[in-house]
């Protein structure tokens, strides 16, 4: 079993993930996340929340999913915002052609690269390298179009106000921009975020969370005045160091302020987020050698960018990109601007005139982050843990703790459930559990990860006092109940996870 | 100007809402949230979240908003999830056919209650009332006609993968339920809640937050032992009383324990659950005198519902539905099995036996709920206070507090955002604001609820005190910055916005 398989089999065992609509076969592209996932998934979105939104003094939002086309038509969407698609004239199944071409030895060997290719060359190659449909076995193929990844409906019983499915979050920040500037006193920077999700239509979904229909992202937009690149918290950070990919593809170790200077980042502003990034990346125990920052080459950008930097992250799919960061000028809000005829400019006191901001864009996947979060922090069986487990780090593990009588028997069940029952009070996140051997439920709790283990025993009836186990290497303290909320948040602010 | 429509006016320049694609001309029915908005949104969630979810050691989960039709099709909406739809055949304008009728005057004095009838008998009441268009002022309307509420999308490239952006939360709940219990050691009572977006395509969208197109739901399925209709916590809360509408219409004040005696309440399950709705509305600022809860007569629930019981608020659209909790037996369990030939029956040891869980529903509407708070902290001007603003509890305000340079110089403004920096740091939600007088920057921050101000002055710089001003009388004390953060938060922990 592929590494990929056999951690996707441990998640739906665990309840992180669960397909969704399994019981009706489960169709491609859309994962649920379970009562475990669900926990790490919210404290992952409330980690960035906390470092990209209030640390910040940035502001967070909340949109529609359902919008209107014209909104798509002029951010681009509607015309552009779709995948090469080609059907078999035999079995009537569809494909993406790129990912057949990819897949055709001949044109592997050839060295042809087909992503991003138009209709045209596609339909050029399937035919030159007699590509087959890969369910008939034949050369069977059509001519390959674009099909628009957007979910389409309608608004109303009206047909014709058509709306899709927002692909993604970006949008809804930029139509409201010019209330929120405003309502803050039209200065800028200004920072917009938004948790949510976006939906995508893909001809094939493919890589368990990595390329699904359904996903979640968290997309921070920083409105600046273009004549103004710099950032007040550069200094602090400038002399960290990231671990780039450039342009021709070699790999550099580079202080923030020599990327800067060299032009691999494009101004301060970028730099700072791309530093910020690798600080949510490490927090979520992904390790820092796994991790780098890949320059987009100038002809693989937008028009309108002034440069993209990708994060990406080594996994058992290979490399994902699970983050994007844009230097994207002011192409959003001029194009609503121009389709809506709204004013999108600020007034900026200082040179007396109106200026429409540029927008330094952090785009994060929750889903593809989370993947990545669960393949580093898994562990394998070995002579110290008969068991696979999970390294998550306590701030985003699911429960701060699990909680366990030694027995079910002279009052020690009452007792746990009391001590759980105060522990829930003060804000923690804890699970009863009184089935099977304390060596079990141990084993169970650290399956998915849970940092801290509490049992109650005769001792608890007569002193107070509990023990308190670690995860990570199996050693016990005995505290009194009184302690414990504090010590178990002072464990987890620590990042403690062993005596 | 109706209260209704200043309240939404107020919300919108204050950037609690913003009309979603406003500057596309809003379609009806989308509200967005703005920063100040989605804050107290996010709260009043968490609170749910802590009272439903994590003190009641209940399961979160988060499922897809995009649903296969198979999963509608056995929970009965594609072919039941419909409003009566009525055309005008002359300017062919869409309307709900009992909207209509419920406006009509001769309708109206014979006591017609067109809600929940047919469409063969709304299109009687149409012609023996000759109801009119309401554009054309003509009796030209169509027969009327079921118009299903669900927004339809496609999966994939391949036309007949028909799927629907999900009505409800629930369904994604009952899907999962098998996986989830097993998981959790075969055993009931089990809780599971989601929170998270829904979507109707009403015909006639109206009400600003009351009727949208889009809307968050909190929604818990409580399953448990049909032959076991009790709740651990049951005694802990059988004394409270709530105000109940009975069947006839008639008011009473009845004890949960009355309540359930008499059956106005099914059992003690949906009691408590009806008891944490009463302290959560309490929590949120909303009077006990302005909300209840009223039994639907048993002709009015569906055929399987044991027990529906509504909390209606009274807001200045009038008695506003914002919760419905619902006693549905096994369908939806029953009927998902039969339709998918999944086994979501439990082992019950004691009973020797597996049995179909049953459910008891909370449901509750974020977005109605959060409009219930706007009106019910709203403040008009008064000598106290020159400006309108709002009095929501501390645990809901949309920041913990403002702070204040006196004035822009003398390193004040960079004291200030220092101490902006630390309370950030532990976790408060500060907004640092240093334009206007002092005396507006109050204003402003009264206007939007935040229940405290922070100063920096000369005495900051030589003392390290600083003023701290409650929003409710303008009161002012002075402390240490070092106090600043648990001192705070012990005053939001106790609800003090007055000294």
């Amino acid at each position: 079993m592929k590494k990929s398989d056999e951690l996707m089999d441990v998640a739906i065992r665990r309840c992180i993930l669960i397909p969704s609509s399994e019981i009706y076969s489960s169709p491609a592209g859309f994962y649920d996340y379970g009562p475990v996932g669900c926990e790490i998934k919210r404290k992952l979105e409330n980690l960035w929340r906390q470092e990209f939104l209030q640390k910040e003094g940035f502001h967070e939002i909340e949109t529609c999913l359902v919008v209107p086309e014209a909104v798509l038509k002029a951010s681009g969407h509607a015309a552009n915002f779709a995948d090469p698609l080609v059907t078999c004239t035999n079995c009537k199944n569809k494909f993406r052609a790129d990912h057949l071409i990819s897949a055709n030895k001949a044109a592997q060997k050839d060295g042809v690269k087909p992503e991003g290719l138009p209709p045209q060359q596609l339909s050029e190659l399937v035919k030159k390298y007699n590509v087959e449909c890969p369910d008939c076995a034949k050369p069977t193929l059509s001519e390959v179009s674009w099909f628009n990844m957007m979910f389409r409906t309608n608004i109303g019983p009206v047909e014709g106000n058509t709306a899709y499915f927002r692909p993604e979050t970006a949008q809804g920040i930029f139509l409201d921009f010019a209330r929120i500037v405003r309502n803050y006193g039209s200065r800028l920077p200004i920072g917009i975020g938004q948790v949510g999700r976006s939906a995508r239509n893909e001809i094939s979904p493919r890589q368990g969370l990595i390329r699904m229909r359904e996903f979640t992202q968290m997309e921070l937009e920083y409105f600046f005045n273009p004549s103004d690149q710099s950032h007040a918290k550069y200094e602090r950070v400038k002399g960290e160091a990231l671990r780039f990919v450039l342009e021709d593809g070699t790999a550099a170790q580079l202080t923030l302020e020599k990327a800067v200077a060299d032009g691999v980042v494009p101004n301060q502003i970028m730099a700072y987020f791309l530093h910020k990034q690798k600080m949510l990346y490490l927090a979520a125990g992904i390790p820092e050698g796994k991790f780098h920052f890949k320059k987009i080459p100038k002809n693989d950008t937008p028009h309108y960018s002034k440069g993209n930097i990708d994060l990406e992250v080594e996994t058992s799919y290979g490399l994902v990109e699970t983050t994007g960061t844009a230097y994207r000028t002011d192409y959003d809000l001029s194009s609503h601007a121009k389709a809506s005829g709204a004013d999108l400019s600020v007034f900026v006191e200082e040179q007396k005139q109106r200026v429409v901001p540029h927008v330094v864009e952090p785009s994060m996947g929750v889903d593809r982050m989370f993947w990545c979060v669960l393949e580093y922090c898994y562990r394998e069986k070995s002579a110290a843990k008969e068991w696979e487990w999970f390294d998550f780090p306590p701030a985003i593990a699911p429960y701060h703790a699990w909680i366990f009588p030694l027995m079910k028997k002279d009052g020690m069940d009452v007792k746990a459930r009391e001590v759980e029952g105060k522990l829930r009070e003060s804000g923690l996140s804890v699970y009863y559990q009184d089935s099977g051997s304390i060596g079990k439920r141990y084993a169970r709790a650290d399956e998915i990860g849970v940092p801290y283990c509490i049992t109650v025993d005769y001792d608890t009836l007569e002193k107070g006092t509990v023990t308190l186990r670690f995860r990570n290497d199996g050693k016990q303290i005995r505290l009194a109940i009184g302690e414990l909320p504090e010590r178990i948040l002072s464990f987890v602010k620590a990042g403690r996870v062993s005596e």
